[in-house]
This record gives structure tokens, sequence and C-alpha cells, in this order.
């Protein structure tokens, strides 16, 4: 049997071996307590604080104290707009967003609502991306937090980052950035961007599940609140025993990526491009949604006309290729995806688009049996389901 | 060198051997997100159904869907009290706790205090229980939760559950537990004792960290709001792409559990009192803390007359020998023992006292070694410092 192809990255991808290699030690004989002051509580301690420079380091930012480990991208984003909208509350009751984001900002968002604040989400254009002009006509002066995605999960499209940062920091708003899929795929450097908040994820590039970071700017983190109370841990910004094996493995993964990432980006990109031009060559009536410039090297997303993505996704999955419709955060809700609707796509073509998203497995091969497969199944599903 | 002797199971256990050996494929192969609808993704939704239910049989729950993964359990017990506090807030703003709880549910209840929850933080006997007629007259018609932890983390001392549930029960106050140190430790059924809301932690009796769960009895589920905003994951309850392998390596470290329970409780109790009575016997004016009777098999307090309880952690880790005083989670605080504070243990007494907390991996060569190391280094301490 051959083996799967799996292009599902932007769901999860699997950890880099030498992530797993760096994480065992502290399964097997480094296990302790990185709060406990005997000899295993201080190795492990030292590990954190080594993981913790590797992250900061691919992500620029000067002082790895400003970096809090979580238990993933989820709830990085959560501490980022609900400690931020909760501490700076008496500033004001406004959130900027837009209405193309992930639902781990966009549920954290609709909950803030009912705890009183005041959301607009923003529309953005075809490509998926905000004008910095419509965000400049919508910060209020009691505006206290702009939270947007880099990097969309479902089309890839990268917003104008240093515009939109501009636009907000003119009016004396911060940012909050959602890196989750752009972290170890494209160059992101908090102290050239001047982000205040950013979060990411340890599972989409090669680290392990369950562990994510938030970057908080020096100047914010005194009025941000915890969400998880308890320990000291994390300079009293979340509580917990720290996951130790798991910021091992994150920090030996970005330090990785911080080498790979211009070479990886490339091969990714050239990958994608390849998959992408010979699909469209070799199938009819294919849309490519979301910027075909500024976005993920990794991510396309498909739309096949007559064709039900999730039929796709079963057929493709049969012959042995993993692909997604849409955020597998939503992916068995059966609800039609927001980013596309917010993006203008039509129900008929969003029901047809299939995400195919890339990572460090991919292999050319992988891609060329991909592009055998996909056009017969296509015509086959065309055939069974005629358009009306 | 001889290996390092590691008595310090309540701050954090080794990983079991069998568990990471479950949990090492779901690095290496099966890495799919367990939301993706292809077959990596509906692999590891059945691997963590799986491990759902042998969390479930450990703990006594009829229905594993009651039981919700969260990253540890402090995050737990933060979703517990916060989820339920915030859920319910119509119904009464009045909960009632002990002042002999760990951070995690302390700092939560004081944090509740500054969103205008009202707090009773109920007293303690000397031997760290909760009066249950102090409990019944501390309940009001407000009253919505009653949260206390059972196996106490410092000194072991088990609660009166029974009595306290049926208190707090007759008045038609749910009851949520802390059991982060009592499972994996002791029987503990939640329908047998009625328990409404119960956290555990995967990581203090041989299962990894960055793993918790909280059981929520079927009825409660509707009315407890989310702290972790997002995706559909745990059935809406707590957000975030499931952290798969360490739910496997928690779902084996239950069900090893579930066979061992009995013996090994046996073995940590037999070794436990040993310690105890041979080190008393060895050395003078030495103090146990905490209740003789019921309380966690693995746990010691000792408070040695006259010696600094950090000195004492410091000479036994140059020899090898890993203790702690109280909890981990503050004990880079220096400040003293609430717990001990709580139960009118005086100041100095408190300030010598040492946990020696025991787990799978803790051997009678072990405990013999500490045994004939603990007696010349109390003696020199105490002739470095000799009492006033």
């Amino acid at each position: 049997m051959m083996p799967r192809v799996y292009l599902d990255y932007n769901a999860t991808a699997p950890l880099l071996p030498e992530a797993l290699e760096a994480a065992v030690p502290y399964y097997t004989s480094n296990w302790g307590n990185a709060s406990s002051i005997h000899r295993q509580g201080r190795e492990a301690r030292v590990a954190v604080e080594e993981a913790r420079e590797q992250v900061a380091q691919l992500i620029g930012a000067a002082d790895a104290r400003d970096l809090v480990f979580t238990s993933g991208g989820t709830e990085a984003v959560n501490l980022a707009i609900q400690g931020y909208a909760f501490g700076n509350r008496s500033r004001g009751q406004h959130i900027i967003t837009t209405q193309a984001e992930h639902p781990a900002a966009l549920d954290t968002c609709r909950a803030l609502e009912q705890r009183g604040f005041d959301l607009t989400y923003l529309p953005v254009d075809g490509l998926g991306r905000l004008d910095p002009e419509v965000l400049a006509g919508s910060i209020r002066p009691q505006t206290i937090l702009l939270t947007l995605i880099h990097g969309n999960h479902e089309v890839g499209t990268l917003q104008p980052l240093a515009a939109l940062v501009e636009v907000a920091h003119v009016r004396g708003v911060p940012v909050h950035v959602d890196a989750v899929q752009a972290i170890g795929r494209v160059p992101l450097d908090v102290a050239a961007f001047g982000i205040d908040l950013l979060s990411l994820s340890g599972h989409k590039f090669g680290g392990p599940k369950g562990v994510g970071v938030l970057y908080i700017r020096a100047g914010l983190a005194a009025t941000m609140q915890a969400i998880v109370h308890g320990g000291h841990q994390e300079r009293q910004r979340r509580a917990g025993t720290e996951d130790v094996p798991s910021v091992i493995a994150l920090g030996k993964a970005c330090a990785l990526m911080s080498q790979r990432l211009g070479d990886e980006c490339h091969r990714l990109e050239v990958l994608r491009d390849h998959l992408e031009h010979v699909a469209c060559s070799r199938i009819p009536e294919v849309r490519r949604l979301g910027n075909s410039a500024d976005r993920l090297p990794n991510t396309a997303n498909l739309s096949f006309a007559g064709v039900k993505g999730e039929a796709l996704v079963f057929n493709l999955d049969l012959l042995g290729i993993a692909v997604s419709t849409g955020a597998s955060c939503s992916s068995r809700q059966g609800v039609p995806s927001q980013v596309l609707a917010a993006m203008g796509v039509p129900p008929e073509t969003s029901e047809g688009s299939v995400r195919f998203s890339l990572g460090w497995g991919t292999t050319d091969e992988q891609i060329e049996r991909v592009l055998d497969l996909l056009p017969p199944t296509i015509q086959r599903l065309r055939l069974l389901s005629p358009l009306p």
C-alpha cells in the first residue's frame, strides 16, 4: 500500500523528529517540575528558559521574558483578547477585528460582547485583506484593541500588516496578531512590525500539540489580566505546572525553523504553485480562492465547480490523500465557511472549495500523486452529481 | 555516583514508561487533528475517546462524555470554579471554600471576589479537615458552590468527603472536588460520592504534564461557561486542538492505575509509614503534620525543630535526595505555607517542615537511603544553627 499523502498542515503538522528527540529526555529522566528548587526542578527550569529564547529568536522578540507559554494557539488568542480587554476596560470597551478571523478569535470576541464590550467586525476584500482605510474609519476614542489574523487559516491571505499596525498605532490602539498559521511559515518579526501582542501555536509547523505562546510587549504586561489563576508560573501571567517536554519540543522546532525558514518557505511555495498550476491546467472550471500574491507559501484553496468540497475530501481520503474543507475547528459542524463568506465568495463556490496545506514532510512525489489522482476524482464526482 | 532519590511526587511524577510508549505513535505516525474528517483525524478521534473512557473508569464516571480534557489540573480547577460561578451568577454569588486550598483554587476564588462574588474561606482543624458542622453553618440561600481539595497537597489530609457532600447537597449546593493529588492515589468514585465537579491532573500519578480533566456531572454542563473560547472541541466546553499524545498517555496512566491502585496504595503507605516511623525514632524533636489517619498514602510532612525547611531541602538535594517545602507552586516565593497556617501550625514549626511525597518509582532502597542520610543532615543543620 502506498503511504498516505498528508496535505492538511493547517489543521496540524507532524512533530519534527528532532523536536521529539529533544523532548524525550524530559519524559524519561529530567522529569522535574520547573518550579521545584531541587536539582531536577532547576534542570527543568533551565531547559524551559532555553526554549523560551529559541521561540523569542524565531519571532524577533528582544526579551524572551515577554513570552508566555500557554496550552496552545487558542488559549494564547484567548489570553491576548480577554486578558487585554478585561485589564483595560476602564480605558474603553471598543474592540476591532475582522469578519475573516479564526473561531478562536471570533468566539472570544462574541464572548466579550456578552460581557458588555462593543465589537466591530470589519469586512475584508475579495482576497481576504483588511483595507487600512477601512480600519482607520472604524477607530474611536474608546477603541482599546485591534485583533486580526495574519496568514488566514483557510485561504492563506497575509494582511498588509505594516500598514494596518501603523494606522492603529497612530491612533494609540495596540494590535494583537493571531499568527498561528504564519509563524514558522513566513518571516515575522514582532520588533520590526511593532506588534504588541502575538499568538502562536506549536503544532502547525512541527512543534507539538498542547503548547502555544503569547508574546506580550513589555509595556502592556502590567495591564493584562490572567484567565487561568493559581501558581506564580509565567510571571503570574499563566498559572499551571509548565508542560516541560512540550515546551522543549516547541523550542527545538522554533530553532530549526529559524535556520530553515527561508529555504523551506521557498520549497513549499514552489510545490504549492506547481500543485495549483497543474491542477488548474488539467481540470476545467477551477477557481483559486484568496490572494495569489501575499499569502502563506504552503496554502492553496481551490474551488471545483459542481463538486461538494466534503465529497471531494472523503473521496481523496479513500485514495490516501488527506485534505480539508476550511478550518478543522469547524469542519465537523457542517456550517459554511465564514471566512469565504466574508470574502464575498458565493455559497456554491464556497461549497466546492478544498484546502490543500503543505508542510515540512511534503515531497515532490506526493504532489505528483495528488496531481495524478485529483483530475479523475473531480471528473467522477462531476458525473455523479452534475451541475443543475 | 548513586542515582538520585526523588521524593517530590506531589510536585510532579515521572511519566509511566507504558504511558510514553502509548503516546509515541501519536507523535510519529498518527499525528492527525482529532477534529479532521479524514482518516488521520478519525484515528486520532477514536484514540482520544478511548482515553476518555479510561479516565472515566478510574474515577467512576458512568458516562465518559461528562469529562472535559484541559491543559492540566490548574485549568480544570479554574474551569470548574470560574465556569460554574459565571454560569450560575443569576442564582447567587456566594461561594464557599477552605483556607487550606491549593493556589489554583485560592487564586481563582480571589479573582472572583474582584468580579463581585462573595467568598467564604472556612477554617480547617489542626489536622487540615473541614468540619461538616462548620460547613453547614456557612451555607446561605445565595450559596451556589462549595469547592474543596481532597488530598491536601502539603500534608495529605483527606477531607471527610461523604459527610461534606451530604451537608452541601441537603442545602442544594453542588460540590467541586480538587482531586489533583488524590486521583491515582486513593480510590475516588464520583458516582458513589455524588460529586458534581472533579478536577484531576495527569502528571501527579504517572501521566504527562500539560493535560488534566474536569468531570462535570451531566445536569450541570449546560449551566457552565467556557473560559477558553474558539472551536467546538470538548462539546463546546473547552476550545483548542486536542493534545492527542498527552491525552493518550493520560488514558494509559489511568488504565494502569485502575488495575494497580489497591496494591500501589498499600505499597506506598507501608513505605511512607516506615519512613515516618524510623525518622521519628532516629531524630529527636520531629513533629508529624497533618492527619495520620485519613490521608494520602504517599505523603509525609515532617517538621524538624531548629531546622529551616529550605536549608534541609538544599542539603538533601546535594546528597541526591529531592524533597520539597510545601507546594512547588509557591516554593519559589519564600512565603510561609498558607495550608499550615490554616491548620494553626505555629510559624517556627511551619518553617521547619519538609514534604516527602512518594510514587510509583519509589523503592525500599531509596527510603533506606533517606533514613541513613536524614538524621546526620538534621544533626549537622542543628549544630550550624542552634535554636535560640
